[in-house]
C-alpha cells in the first residue's frame, strides 16, 4: 500500500500522499470535520459532507487509518445495493446471497439508494469500511475513476461484485448468464416442436437483456431457415401488464404466430391470462414460453415452459466471489462467472400439428 | 432524560445512573474497550463485545453521548429486519416502506439477522444510533426489559415499529390486519355463492394467522348454520407445495367440499395446479379461494378470487409511524393501526348449482 504512488492525482508534481490536513484545507473545514464527515457522516451537515467528499475526490485522498485497519475491522457484513427492493425477481437472488453469507457467518443488508444515489452510497460505504464489501444488482455500475480510487484504498481489488446483464466493459468481478444463448435455446425448442411462425414479446426498452434474448431467438430461427416477422415482435416488458398489452395486439393480427416466446415469466403469464379472457387457450390454441423459471412458473395453469435462470445460484456465486476478495483468495483479478441456463419443458408449449388446421 | 430515574436497575439502592467506568469494571475491561464495543463493535473480539453487552444489560447503562446527540446525529436511514428476505410475500411491504421513506428522504436498508440474532441486531443498532429507527417484520418481538432500556435511552418511545400478525401483547406501535375478520369475509363469500360443503387449506402450524383465519371461516359457517367438517380441514402452509399436498388429500375424499378456502394465494395456486393435473378444473368442478392478493393472483388462470391484504399500505403505515416517533409527532404512546381488507371476486369461485349433480 505504502509503495503505491498517487499517479492519478490531478496535481502531477505531487507524489506525496495527501494528508487529512490537505483535505481540510481544500474543503475549508477543520481536520476534525473531515474525520467526522468520513467516519460518521450523519454528524455533519449534508452540505459540509459534500464539500469534504469533493475534496477527497479531487485529491484522491485515502484514509490511512481505515486502510490500515481493514483486516482487524472486519464487520462480517456486506451490503447489497438493489434498485427496486420490491421486485420479486430479486427474491431468489437475495436468498442465494443470504445462504452463502450465513454459511460464512456474514450478515447481509440490502439497501435501495435514492435515484441517482447508487454510486455515492457504494463509495461512502466502502470508504468508511462500514461493511466488508458490496454486491451491486444489475443496472448499477461504477466509474473507472472510482475503481482506481478504491483499488488504492484497499491496496488491491476493492470488495465489489456485480450481478450483471452483460459482459460489457465491467471492470469488477461479476456473475451473469449468456442471455443471447438463452434466447437461442428458447427459439430452438419452439422450432424443434414444429413451430414455424414464432412471435416474441420483448423485454423492457433500452436494456441489454431485450436485445440479447431477441437476437438469440433470431439466431435459432435463422438456423432453421425461418425469420422473425416484424408483425410478430411485440412490445412487452418484464411484467404481467406488458404481457397483457402484447396479447391485445396479438389478437388484432390476421396471421398469428403458433408459438410466442415471452421475455420473462411474468409477461408470459399476463399474455396467457389475457388470451384466456378472449377464449384462446394455451397450449390448445397457441404455445407460449417464458423465461426465468420464477417460483410460481411450475404452479401456473398451464405449467409454464421456460428457461431456468439460476438466480439463487447467481446470488451464491456473487457472495462467494465477494468473500474471495474480502479474504484475499482471489486469483483472477476480474473474474467473470457465467452460469449455465437450461430449458424447462412443461405444459404451455406443445408440438405444432399442421394437419388439424389449427395447432 | 436527565430527570429519568433508573427504576428498573437490579441494584435497588442505586439511583445514580451507571457510568461507562461502572460498565468497564463490571466487564473487566477498559473504558476505551467499552466505548469501542458499543460504537464500533467490529473492532473488538466477539467475546469481549458480548462481555461488555452483558455488563451494559446488567447495569442498564445508557450511553449518554449517544442519547445527547440523537437529534443532531440523524442518519436519515431506517433498518427493516426480516426473517426471510427471499419471501415474495415481503416484496410489496418492502416497496411500501421504501416509497414512504423516499417521500421523506430516508434511506432504508433491510437486514436478515442470523437465526436467533434478531433481538441483538435491533438493540445494538438502536443503541449505537446507526439508523434512526427499526421496522420489525412479523414474527419478531422484543422483550419488555429491552423496551424499558430503549425507552430510557431515547427519553421516550424508542423508534421501533412492528408489522404484526396479531394484537397480542406487543408494547410497541404496530400495523396489522384483523385476520379472523378476514377469514370470516372469505367464508361469507363462499356461503353467499351457495356453497354448503366448504373446506379449508390451513396456514403454517403454530402461527396466530393459522388460528385466526380458520376461526373466521368457522364463524362465517356457523352464522349460516354450517360447520367445518374435520375431514375438510387440510394441512397446507403458505406455499405452493403445501397446496399441492392438500390437493392430494382432497382427492382421497369420498364426499368432497364444493369450495375450498386456502390460507394464502400461493397455497391456492398449488392446490389448483395439482387438481388440474388430475383433470379437476377450477371453477368448473370446484371453487377455490386464496388470501393476500399477491401480484400474480390476477394473472392466474383462473384469475384468483381472494382477500386483498394491503401489504404496500401496511409498509407505508409502518414507515409513517416510525417517522412519527423519530420526528416526535407521536400522540398515542403505543398506536395500533389496523388496516381494512376487502374481498376481490374473480374467476376461481362460482355459484354452486345443486341441480346439476356437480357444481
Amino acid at each position: 500500500m505504502l509503495g503505491t504512488k498517487n499517479r492519478s492525482s490531478g496535481r502531477g508534481h505531487d507524489v506525496k500522499r495527501p494528508s487529512i490536513g490537505d483535505v481540510a484545507r481544500h474543503a475549508g473545514v477543520s481536520t476534525a470535520t473531515v474525520s467526522r464527515a468520513l467516519n460518521a457522516p450523519g454528524t455533519v451537515a449534508e452540505k459540509t459532507r459534500r464539500k469534504v467528499q469533493q475534496a477527497v475526490d479531487a485529491l484522491h485522498y485515502v484514509q490511512s487509518e481505515t486502510a490500515r485497519n481493514f483486516k482487524k475491522q472486519r464487520a462480517s457484513a456486506v451490503l447489497v445495493v438493489a434498485s427496486d427492493i420490491g421486485n420479486i425477481y430479486y427474491s431468489e437472488i437475495f436468498r442465494g446471497i443470504q445462504r452463502r453469507a450465513e454459511a460464512s457467518n456474514y450478515a447481509i443488508s440490502i439497501a435501495n439508494p435514492s435515484p441517482g444515489g447508487t454510486r455515492e452510497m457504494i463509495l461512502s460505504t466502502l470508504r468508511t469500511a462500514r461493511v466488508d464489501g458490496v454486491i451491486i444488482l444489475s443496472g448499477h455500475q461504477i466509474a473507472d475513476a472510482d475503481l482506481g480510487l478504491l483499488r488504492q484504498l484497499y491496496a488491491g481489488p476493492p470488495p465489489l461484485v456485480a450481478l450483471s446483464e452483460e459482459r460489457g466493459s465491467l471492470k469488477i468481478p461479476h456473475v451473469l448468464i449468456d442471455n443471447e444463448r438463452a434466447g437461442c435455446l428458447a427459439g430452438r425448442h419452439l422450432v424443434a416442436m414444429g413451430h414455424k411462425r414464432i412471435g416474441h414479446v420483448q423485454g423492457p426498452h433500452d436494456t441489454p437483456v431485450r436485445r440479447a434474448r431477441r437476437n438469440g431467438l433470431r439466431r435459432a430461427l435463422a438456423e432453421a431457415g425461418l425469420s422473425l416477422d416484424a408483425d410478430h415482435l411485440f412490445e412487452g416488458g418484464f411484467n404481467a401488464e406488458g404481457g397483457r398489452a402484447a396479447a391485445e395486439r396479438f389478437l388484432t393480427l390476421e396471421e398469428r404466430p403458433t408459438a410466442v416466446f415471452c421475455a420473462n415469466d411474468e409477461a408470459a403469464m399476463g399474455f396467457i391470462a389475457q388470451l384466456h379472457h378472449h377464449g384462446i387457450a394455451v397450449p390448445r390454441d397457441l404455445s407460449v414460453m417464458g423465461f426465468d423459471d420464477i417460483a410460481l412458473a411450475d404452479t401456473y395453469v398451464p405449467a409454464l415452459t421456460t428457461v431456468h435462470q439460476p438466480r439463487e445460484e447467481m446470488g451464491r456465486e456473487a457472495m462467494g466471489l465477494l468473500l474471495d476478495i474480502i479474504e484475499k483468495r482471489l486469483a483472477d483479478p476480474v473474474p467473470v462467472v457465467e452460469l449455465p441456463v437450461h430449458l424447462v419443458p412443461r405444459d404451455s408449449v406443445r408440438a405444432f400439428d399442421d394437419g388439424s388446421g389449427k395447432q
